[in-house]
Protein backbone atom coordinates (compact mmCIF):
# COMPACT_ATOMS: atom_id res chain seq x y z
CA UNK A 1 0.00 0.00 0.00
CA UNK A 2 1.07 3.57 -0.60
CA UNK A 3 0.93 5.07 2.74
CA UNK A 4 1.67 9.11 2.58
CA UNK A 5 4.04 11.22 4.28
CA UNK A 6 2.49 10.70 7.77
CA UNK A 7 2.07 6.65 7.33
CA UNK A 8 -1.20 6.93 6.73
CA UNK A 9 -4.04 5.58 4.32
CA UNK A 10 -7.92 6.73 4.45
CA UNK A 11 -10.13 4.23 4.83
CA UNK A 12 -13.87 4.32 4.03
CA UNK A 13 -16.02 2.40 6.00
CA UNK A 14 -19.34 0.89 4.42
CA UNK A 15 -22.15 -0.81 5.79
CA UNK A 16 -21.99 -3.85 3.70
CA UNK A 17 -25.61 -4.59 3.45
CA UNK A 18 -27.60 -0.82 3.41
CA UNK A 19 -24.09 0.34 1.29
CA UNK A 20 -24.33 3.43 3.32
CA UNK A 21 -20.51 5.01 3.69
CA UNK A 22 -20.74 5.25 7.73
CA UNK A 23 -17.06 7.27 8.25
CA UNK A 24 -13.99 7.81 7.16
CA UNK A 25 -10.98 7.46 8.97
CA UNK A 26 -6.95 7.18 8.68
CA UNK A 27 -4.81 3.64 9.00
CA UNK A 28 -1.04 2.75 9.76
CA UNK A 29 0.49 0.39 8.63
CA UNK A 30 -0.51 -1.77 12.57
CA UNK A 31 -4.36 -0.70 11.87
CA UNK A 32 -4.59 -2.32 8.44
CA UNK A 33 -2.40 -5.50 9.79
CA UNK A 34 -4.48 -5.22 13.39
CA UNK A 35 -8.42 -4.81 10.91
CA UNK A 36 -7.15 -8.26 8.85
CA UNK A 37 -5.95 -10.19 11.69
CA UNK A 38 -9.47 -9.55 13.98
CA UNK A 39 -12.15 -8.59 11.31
CA UNK A 40 -13.01 -5.28 13.65
CA UNK A 41 -11.62 -2.20 12.07
CA UNK A 42 -8.76 -0.48 13.69
CA UNK A 43 -7.62 3.05 12.85
CA UNK A 44 -4.87 5.86 13.97
CA UNK A 45 -5.92 8.76 15.15
CA UNK A 46 -4.24 11.51 13.99
CA UNK A 47 -4.83 13.84 17.14
CA UNK A 48 -4.59 11.43 20.13
CA UNK A 49 -1.40 9.50 18.23
CA UNK A 50 -2.51 6.11 18.64
CA UNK A 51 -4.20 3.07 17.42
CA UNK A 52 -7.86 2.46 18.15
CA UNK A 53 -9.87 -0.02 17.72
CA UNK A 54 -13.31 1.38 16.67
CA UNK A 55 -16.61 0.82 18.93
CA UNK A 56 -13.90 -0.68 22.05
CA UNK A 57 -15.56 1.99 24.32
CA UNK A 58 -18.75 2.45 23.14
CA UNK A 59 -19.33 -1.08 22.07
CA UNK A 60 -20.48 -0.06 18.46
CA UNK A 61 -17.81 -2.36 17.10
CA UNK A 62 -17.39 -3.00 12.91
CA UNK A 63 -17.14 -6.41 11.87
CA UNK A 64 -15.13 -6.84 8.66
CA UNK A 65 -15.86 -8.61 5.62
CA UNK A 66 -14.17 -7.33 2.90
CA UNK A 67 -11.01 -5.27 2.92
CA UNK A 68 -10.44 -3.80 -0.62
CA UNK A 69 -8.13 -1.03 -1.75
CA UNK A 70 -7.82 1.17 -5.09
CA UNK A 71 -5.88 1.18 -8.23
CA UNK A 72 -3.32 3.84 -7.16
CA UNK A 73 -3.54 1.70 -4.14
CA UNK A 74 -3.52 4.46 -1.45
CA UNK A 75 -7.05 4.18 -0.20
CA UNK A 76 -8.45 1.44 1.77
CA UNK A 77 -12.79 0.43 1.57
CA UNK A 78 -13.69 -1.32 4.47
CA UNK A 79 -17.40 -3.43 3.83
CA UNK A 80 -18.90 -3.87 7.47
CA UNK A 81 -21.52 -5.12 9.81
CA UNK A 82 -21.46 -2.43 12.22
CA UNK A 83 -23.02 -3.12 15.88
CA UNK A 84 -24.45 0.35 16.33
CA UNK A 85 -24.09 3.75 15.02
CA UNK A 86 -20.54 4.82 13.43
CA UNK A 87 -20.85 8.18 14.46
CA UNK A 88 -20.13 9.90 17.81
CA UNK A 89 -23.05 11.52 17.20
CA UNK A 90 -25.09 8.41 17.61
CA UNK A 91 -26.08 8.93 13.98
CA UNK A 92 -25.87 5.66 12.14
CA UNK A 93 -23.47 7.63 9.53
CA UNK A 94 -20.94 10.41 10.02
CA UNK A 95 -22.48 11.61 6.67
CA UNK A 96 -25.63 12.97 7.94
CA UNK A 97 -25.75 16.85 6.07
CA UNK A 98 -25.83 17.40 2.83
CA UNK A 99 -25.51 20.75 1.16
CA UNK A 100 -28.39 22.22 -0.69
CA UNK A 101 -28.11 21.74 -4.63
CA UNK A 102 -31.23 22.52 -5.69
CA UNK A 103 -32.15 18.62 -6.24
CA UNK A 104 -33.47 15.80 -3.90
CA UNK A 105 -32.65 12.46 -5.47
CA UNK A 106 -35.30 10.72 -6.94
CA UNK A 107 -33.51 7.49 -6.16
CA UNK A 108 -33.45 6.75 -2.94
CA UNK A 109 -31.00 3.72 -2.36
CA UNK A 110 -32.45 2.70 0.79
CA UNK A 111 -35.94 2.24 0.06
CA UNK A 112 -34.70 -0.87 -1.88
CA UNK A 113 -32.80 -2.40 1.25
CA UNK A 114 -36.08 -1.95 2.45
CA UNK A 115 -37.86 -3.42 0.13
CA UNK A 116 -35.40 -6.57 0.07
CA UNK A 117 -35.47 -6.62 3.96
CA UNK A 118 -39.51 -6.70 4.08
CA UNK A 119 -38.90 -9.78 1.52
CA UNK A 120 -37.11 -11.70 3.64
CA UNK A 121 -39.11 -11.37 6.73
CA UNK A 122 -42.52 -12.70 4.72
CA UNK A 123 -40.52 -15.54 3.56
CA UNK A 124 -39.64 -16.77 7.38
CA UNK B 1 -15.51 22.53 5.77
CA UNK B 2 -12.24 22.08 7.24
CA UNK B 3 -9.73 21.54 4.70
CA UNK B 4 -5.89 19.98 4.95
CA UNK B 5 -2.84 21.88 5.52
CA UNK B 6 -2.80 21.90 1.85
CA UNK B 7 -6.23 23.28 1.25
CA UNK B 8 -7.64 19.29 0.07
CA UNK B 9 -10.53 17.66 1.58
CA UNK B 10 -10.79 13.94 0.45
CA UNK B 11 -14.00 12.86 -1.69
CA UNK B 12 -15.38 9.80 -1.26
CA UNK B 13 -17.48 9.30 -4.71
CA UNK B 14 -20.39 6.68 -4.91
CA UNK B 15 -22.91 5.45 -7.15
CA UNK B 16 -26.04 6.67 -6.59
CA UNK B 17 -28.16 3.62 -7.31
CA UNK B 18 -26.01 0.41 -6.72
CA UNK B 19 -24.49 1.68 -3.46
CA UNK B 20 -20.77 1.31 -4.87
CA UNK B 21 -17.38 3.15 -4.00
CA UNK B 22 -16.45 4.46 -6.95
CA UNK B 23 -13.37 6.30 -6.21
CA UNK B 24 -11.44 8.55 -3.84
CA UNK B 25 -10.15 11.84 -5.03
CA UNK B 26 -9.24 15.31 -3.11
CA UNK B 27 -11.22 18.82 -3.60
CA UNK B 28 -9.78 22.35 -2.99
CA UNK B 29 -12.43 25.13 -2.38
CA UNK B 30 -12.35 26.03 -5.63
CA UNK B 31 -13.24 22.36 -7.07
CA UNK B 32 -16.08 21.87 -4.15
CA UNK B 33 -17.31 25.21 -5.43
CA UNK B 34 -17.55 23.88 -9.28
CA UNK B 35 -18.99 20.59 -7.87
CA UNK B 36 -21.75 22.17 -6.29
CA UNK B 37 -22.45 24.81 -9.47
CA UNK B 38 -21.79 22.42 -12.40
CA UNK B 39 -23.52 19.18 -10.86
CA UNK B 40 -20.37 17.53 -12.22
CA UNK B 41 -18.10 16.11 -9.88
CA UNK B 42 -14.02 18.63 -9.90
CA UNK B 43 -11.02 17.47 -7.91
CA UNK B 44 -7.99 18.60 -7.41
CA UNK B 45 -5.07 16.97 -8.80
CA UNK B 46 -1.79 16.89 -5.95
CA UNK B 47 0.07 15.03 -9.04
CA UNK B 48 -0.60 17.74 -11.86
CA UNK B 49 -1.34 20.30 -9.57
CA UNK B 50 -4.28 21.35 -11.40
CA UNK B 51 -8.46 20.88 -10.96
CA UNK B 52 -9.64 18.28 -13.14
CA UNK B 53 -13.42 18.03 -14.27
CA UNK B 54 -13.88 13.81 -14.29
CA UNK B 55 -14.40 12.37 -17.50
CA UNK B 56 -13.70 15.40 -19.59
CA UNK B 57 -11.48 13.75 -21.78
CA UNK B 58 -12.86 9.75 -21.17
CA UNK B 59 -16.18 11.33 -21.72
CA UNK B 60 -17.15 9.21 -18.49
CA UNK B 61 -18.29 11.88 -16.62
CA UNK B 62 -20.76 11.78 -13.25
CA UNK B 63 -23.52 13.45 -12.53
CA UNK B 64 -23.72 14.69 -9.12
CA UNK B 65 -27.04 13.50 -7.24
CA UNK B 66 -26.32 14.98 -3.50
CA UNK B 67 -23.30 16.25 -2.05
CA UNK B 68 -22.63 15.41 1.86
CA UNK B 69 -20.20 16.50 4.67
CA UNK B 70 -18.98 14.08 8.02
CA UNK B 71 -19.36 14.83 11.23
CA UNK B 72 -15.99 16.55 11.24
CA UNK B 73 -16.60 18.28 8.32
CA UNK B 74 -13.33 17.04 6.88
CA UNK B 75 -14.81 14.46 4.24
CA UNK B 76 -16.69 14.95 1.62
CA UNK B 77 -19.62 12.05 0.21
CA UNK B 78 -20.50 12.79 -3.81
CA UNK B 79 -23.88 10.47 -4.74
CA UNK B 80 -23.47 10.71 -8.55
CA UNK B 81 -24.64 8.84 -11.57
CA UNK B 82 -21.04 7.91 -13.84
CA UNK B 83 -21.79 7.71 -17.51
CA UNK B 84 -19.03 5.06 -17.51
CA UNK B 85 -16.30 2.99 -15.58
CA UNK B 86 -14.56 5.36 -12.74
CA UNK B 87 -11.50 3.74 -12.97
CA UNK B 88 -8.77 4.63 -15.78
CA UNK B 89 -8.27 0.85 -15.92
CA UNK B 90 -11.70 0.08 -17.07
CA UNK B 91 -13.15 -0.96 -13.95
CA UNK B 92 -16.27 0.03 -12.99
CA UNK B 93 -14.96 1.03 -9.28
CA UNK B 94 -11.21 1.72 -8.87
CA UNK B 95 -11.68 -0.72 -5.79
CA UNK B 96 -11.64 -4.08 -7.77
CA UNK B 97 -9.02 -5.87 -5.46
CA UNK B 98 -9.39 -7.64 -2.01
CA UNK B 99 -6.99 -8.84 0.61
CA UNK B 100 -7.97 -12.35 1.34
CA UNK B 101 -8.87 -12.41 5.01
CA UNK B 102 -10.09 -16.25 4.64
CA UNK B 103 -14.04 -14.98 4.01
CA UNK B 104 -16.06 -14.27 1.26
CA UNK B 105 -19.03 -12.04 2.00
CA UNK B 106 -22.30 -14.55 2.40
CA UNK B 107 -24.47 -11.37 1.78
CA UNK B 108 -23.84 -9.85 -1.93
CA UNK B 109 -25.37 -6.45 -2.19
CA UNK B 110 -24.92 -6.27 -5.93
CA UNK B 111 -27.64 -8.84 -6.10
CA UNK B 112 -30.56 -6.97 -4.21
CA UNK B 113 -29.68 -3.89 -6.63
CA UNK B 114 -29.61 -6.43 -9.71
CA UNK B 115 -33.41 -8.27 -8.29
CA UNK B 116 -34.44 -4.63 -8.12
CA UNK B 117 -34.06 -3.60 -11.46
CA UNK B 118 -35.24 -6.69 -12.71
CA UNK B 119 -38.98 -6.10 -10.66
CA UNK B 120 -38.46 -2.55 -12.29
CA UNK B 121 -37.99 -4.17 -15.72
CA UNK B 122 -41.14 -6.83 -15.74
CA UNK B 123 -43.57 -3.74 -14.65
CA UNK B 124 -42.86 -1.95 -17.93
Amino acid sequence: MNFNEDGLIPAIVQDYKTGDVLMLAYMNDEALQKTKETKTSWFYSRSRQELWNKGATSGNTQTVKQISYDCDEDTILLQVEPKGPACHTGEKSCFYRDFDIGEEPSFKREVVHQIFESILDRRE
